[in-house]
């Protein structure tokens, strides 16, 4: 069973269900023009990350801006993707169970999908589930930019990764995957920028090693919401991979004095209890709200702190002021990709009007 | 949309397309007849919480084996259950919208359905509510243990609400929540004592309250999987709302040196990078398997440590040994609860062999 949408258009906010998943248009809008025209003046693609939104409707709205596809980081999202029409998906991830791949290959007839690899097993793999399917598949070689987390050593090792790819009858070698996935958290832009240098050195050298095997990485790409102006100025980068650049969360806005993207995603809630002088709760804990990266923020409200989150309740202290039950807050998540993940709906807000409700159609789509 | 099932009865595990939520079923069927036996031996009811397993299936194999009822938290776990035909559900929270009280009032006409309070306006929305349906509702008082989430204060404000309902000529009162949360993951047996020591006391004040005003308390309900025996062996509760003990998690482990229930639940994982020495990548992150407790242990390996987690990628460090790219892993969750409602689907195991497959119903349902 999925949730039952929790409103209609034309309801004023107050009439939405609660927990409810809302995007301020608006705003959303505005993210996505700026990101637009900010890579189109430095001359890059933009490759939006669906692991954000899990919506083709966004995705959508990303193409018309000039987006050249989505990232997804799982077979299951990017046949999502493919079934509602996207054209060119990249899993910017290792795909390494047969199943799946045989999936990945049968998407192949309706969209390219290209998949990720960081070993030689997997590569042989993929080329036999591509050969068996009788289709071809691009791979991108990951490298490995901090050592914490997946990808194979820059250099060399890289090289030999795209030879073997592109030595195989039913792969087609299409570059590297060069995300600095721990950058984007980093809490100064200075940290952030010397953490992307450092990724720029690497992502060159790999260029250079597979340049000497007579092979040319037709994709670079990488980057997030945290970090993209200094990938897109490295000369070196030609696709930007940011995804929460669209809602934005607090940790984001924790780390920008000035946030160049304005917070467009919210779940709203309702004080379910008043019963304590200066505390109140409301039914969003943490399934309702990802707290991985801190506790949601209250909008619009500096009086009010949210102190905890347990499953389903979430609390709240206030410094003067008072709470009624039934009384509405906008909550903005602490990580905005997993707070997304929880929900089978979106409420598209034009101010305090439901203006759309439509699915988060990739919504679990973790196999 | 919702996730494929991941698995086909008669599969082995290793067939799984993961992550997927595994049940032992020997084991789980283990936990609920010891706690059958229990309560049985105990002379109180076990009004099991579905909160956790979110399954009219699990909920029928506790019927099965004594249990008087369910509990949930939200309206929409509560009309998952009564279309699946349980009879008695309480709604051990508050419910405050009016919208959601007319799908409780509606429900009426299947099973009985009970629902908190804590405030008089809720109150009196309900007695509203109900005489709008023509349903009788029964509405219990939940009181405060802790100061820190919902309930009324115990004592002369708890039986004012309690006499509020029963002067409503819709509504029934039903007797005490009296849950304490915070006891339940204290880290010490000393500790759980002493606080349902001090919630014991708070309901035996609010019981004669109550019976003060010509009332008496046909449920006095609460504990959870970390304090059951106290609340036992108080002779003042008559119903146990204990959820967690069916699966267990990392986090009730760790508090007891030699835990009553055996760990039923995991998540099943895929190493997808293995690229660096003494390190490993998992195919499931905090989307997958929930963190707010801390983070998974990998079952039957004392030589990998889980030290990291991010949207879609477990990290693991190896004391010695190796793991290759395909092998699969057993998580278990630091946090069951929250972990099945990441999922769509059970997959039941009887060793390493899927004996059945069955929707996790109520996932998501947190209106």
């Amino acid at each position: 069973m999925i949730q039952r949408p929790p409103a209609e258009p034309g309801m004023h906010e107050s009439e939405v269900d609660t927990p409810a998943l809302l995007i301020d248009l608006d705003a959303m809008e505005a993210n996505m023009d700026r990101m637009a025209v900010f890579c189109r003046k430095a001359g890059v693609g933009l490759r939006a990350h669906a692991k954000t939104h899990k919506s083709p409707v966004i995705a959508g709205w990303q193409a018309a801006r000039g987006a050249l596809g989505q990232c997804v980081q799982k077979a299951a999202e990017a046949e999502v993707l493919a079934w509602s029409g996207i054209g060119d998906i990249l899993v910017s991830n290792e795909v390494v169970a047969e199943r799946k791949l045989r999936r990945l290959a049968a998407l192949q007839s309706m969209a390219k999908v290209s998949v990720c690899a960081d070993d030689a097993r997997t590569i042989d793999l993929i080329e036999k589930v591509a050969e068996a399917a009788g289709q071809r598949i691009t791979v991108l070689v990951e490298i490995d930019m901090t050592g914490t987390r997946c990808g194979v050593r820059p250099g060399a090792d890289a090289a030999a990764l795209a030879r073997r790819i592109a030595a195989s009858r039913h792969l087609i070698f299409g570059g590297l995957q060069a995300y600095h996935g721990g950058a984007q958290h980093l809490r100064s832009e200075d940290e952030r920028e010397h953490a992307i240098a450092g990724a720029v050195r690497k992502t060159v050298e790999t260029i250079e090693a597979i340049r000497s095997e007579g092979l040319t990485c037709e994709i670079v790409g990488g980057a997030g919401t945290g970090t993209f102006r200094h990938e897109a100025a490295s000369g070196v980068y030609n696709e930007l991979q940011a995804g929460s650049y669209i809602f934005m969360d607090a940790d984001y806005a924790r780390n920008k004095p000035r946030p160049e993207f304005e917070q467009s995603l919210f779940v709203l809630s309702t004080v379910m209890s008043a019963a304590r002088d200066g505390a109140a709760v409301v039914d969003c804990g943490h399934k309702g709200i990802a707290v991985d990266s801190g506790l949601p923020l209250v909008h619009g409200r500096q009086d009010i702190d949210c102190v905890g989150a347990s499953d389903e309740h979430g609390t709240l202290t206030l410094r003067g002021g008072s709470l009624k039950v039934g009384e509405m807050l906008r909550l903005v998540p602490g990580h905005c990709d997993p707070t997304v993940d929880r929900y089978d709906w979106y409420v598209g807000m034009r101010g305090q009007r439901v203006d759309c409700v439509f699915p988060v159609a990739a919504r679990g789509m973790m196999q």
